[in-house]
């Protein structure tokens, strides 16, 4: 089982701006999750349909679903979340978790 | 490299309509896609950010962006595509295809 946590930005009023403290600050922070199993980033997707396509997409692993939930509840949790509060003043953002399942 | 095609589909009017035709009709269809290396939903997310979360989430995976738009310009790509426009009038569908690299 794999569970993913993916979050879709929209494109930031000042994308350098985001650009830096989404590499410098948050990804820093977030690889520091506990159980973490992979966490990759999309860039510079292309549209295919309903309008434009999100600006960045982030999508972070787990074994478990008690694991995430372990990782957003830990000290290292909080601290993404304060960043990731602080990242949707610099673009919209809406974030999801689920299991992945072969379709 | 990862080139991944991310499907993002609000709730349908008639979920149980739209489930059984993603399941019986959709998914054997895009699985014929040529070079297709991984193809996997994710079902019932959880929000965590920026409202409601998407009803389903579709990831399918290519290695390279060359064979991702060979496998959309194919004969199995254009049945893909054309039961993809049928299912946009079940639930409303965000898509994009982008270059995954590890954060």
């Amino acid at each position: 089982m794999t569970v993913r946590f993916l979050a879709l930005y929209e494109t930031p009023a000042d994308p350098a701006a985001f650009d830096r403290h989404y590499r410098e600050v948050h990804v820093p922070l977030a690889r520091r999750l506990p159980g973490l199993r992979r966490y990759v980033i999309g860039r510079d997707p292309a549209a295919v349909r309903g309008g434009a396509p999100c600006y960045l997409i982030a999508e972070l692993e787990w074994d478990t679903l008690e694991e995430s939930h372990a990782a957003f509840a830990s000290p290292e949790g909080h601290a993404t979340a304060a960043d990731a509060t602080y990242l949707q003043e610099l673009a919209p953002v809406r974030s999801m978790i689920f299991t992945v399942g072969e379709a």
